[in-house]
């Protein structure tokens, strides 16, 4: 089967998912000198953080099917399974800016950002399993010491976030 | 004609409908703890199983268009009125979830999906006869019971959700 | 220069302004059975004939740009300036629909037909004289008279959308 | 590495940009006659401006990209660079609507324009370097004083929005 359809399917969710999260500012509804703008620092840097790291999933995206030459049935399955935990960005990006950051929505966020990590990973191996040992793309995984230890890191992250006493 | 331009309005149309069902997901306005997650749950309930819903449809239109090597205006329209019944798929959940699965909602939500089963099986027809009857989709169509059993399915599941004595 | 990327930034922005459309179905906040769905009629039956419409849009788009192979800087322009007046479509349609088809919101609803109508019409004559005099779609033009009559159509219905006396 | 997906992601990226904007005007809630769209007139004025400045950004990219035939990885963070910048315009654009240009909301205005500005200029310059001294791209850039001159003209434009004294 082609990547073609794939690719692009991905590349609008993604666009989407990258775009719908600055409707996340809402224009200040009183006031129109600069300091109405104070209360949403915190949606900016969320933004800021948030869209870095869909950039960076889209990237790896882009990266690992430009080197496999065709995908199977299991590997779209994969990418939707990749897609939704991606699309829970924007609400758990919305809800850990409302709380400025407090110890529960950033466990949420956490916890996404581990799923979308997980669900990356799967994608990548069902894909290097349809490709093949020898393909680039296995080889490639093999060395990918990354991906594994940024999991372990939201592990990690989650588990602080948890044991933080902020949580009322 | 060719069906390179069909399938990118499609695949725009239907990212777009999955990754707007995710703004059903409204930040809770009070309370940072978790379980101010909890009255989300039946929207997250009803926002996997509408994913995986349009995420089939996704894949199935993909291998429908890719074993056709041309496209008519006929099929362009069928296509239009597919992608018509598709995108009442976010307001059908939405509403399911915010009345707990009361049974008229999940009535109406049948019924959208019994309606883009019978629009993409009617697609599926047109192409088809478009293709000729030796063609390799005509000859899958033939084969397939499983639109057929699922339309079916949806017009059952309608009618118990009418009986149920739930209506108020 | 050539013409894939015109057809692709279309294709997206056409996909997002028919999908947007749907968002103007608010979930209905009180009462779970079908009669709460009532007020939500003229939403719609707007959005059936609005959904027609774009669709239409995009199947002339598709066919007219099917048949030439190369396009101009000032046909980006004109199809940018297509994309804004096709854009005004998803208010034009909900104000109509919110109002119950009164006579001021229907009239400005055709205004925004009439000016996606000359916008296009702008748009295939800029198109074909980029192409030449000999071109297929410069003489698939000369034998249009739909599009000329169709702004016609538009401009009398605003007449008379102003001429009714419902106007409070 | 080739240039498509980046061409496709971008598009879609832009797309949604160009179109979220018109959610910005929301529907008057009261009465159907044409004088309740006075006050949407400085939204549209507005969408009107934006819309061309993105127009103007996605042809802008639609020509550079055109003449080069290979990126690299610091193209792809560089193009999410831009992208974000240009992600704010809807917040922007709505922020000065909703003051009626006041001058506060007009500096904003200005300053998400010469950030999107600079980081195209940027962008250029990464891509030309990739593609070497004799690109045709390369060439062009050094021929190109408009790009410089827009970014002094935004910060003269900030400034005088600043040294106004109608800021409260």
């Amino acid at each position: 089967m082609k990547k073609g359809r794939l690719e692009a399917f991905s590349d609008g969710v993604i666009a989407i998912i990258i775009t719908i999260m600055v409707l996340e500012f809402k224009v200040p509804e009183h006031g129109s000198n600069l300091e109405t703008l104070i209360p949403l620092a915190p949606f900016f840097l969320s933004y800021v953080v948030s869209f870095i790291y869909v950039g960076l999933y889209w990237n790896n995206h882009h990266h690992m099917f430009y080197i496999v030459d065709s995908i199977s049935g299991g590997v779209l399955w994969a990418n939707l399974f990749f897609l939704f935990w991606l699309s829970l960005m924007p609400f758990a990006t919305e809800w850990m800016a409302y709380n400025h950051f407090a110890a529960g929505p950033v466990a949420v966020y956490g916890l996404v950002l581990m799923m979308c990590g997980l669900a990356y990973t799967l994608l990548a191996n069902i894909l290097a399993s349809h490709c093949g040992k020898n393909s680039e793309l296995a080889q490639a995984l093999g060395r990918d010491w990354k991906g594994k230890a940024s999991v372990v890191t939201y592990v990690i992250a989650i588990a602080v976030a948890f044991w933080m006493p902020v949580i009322s």
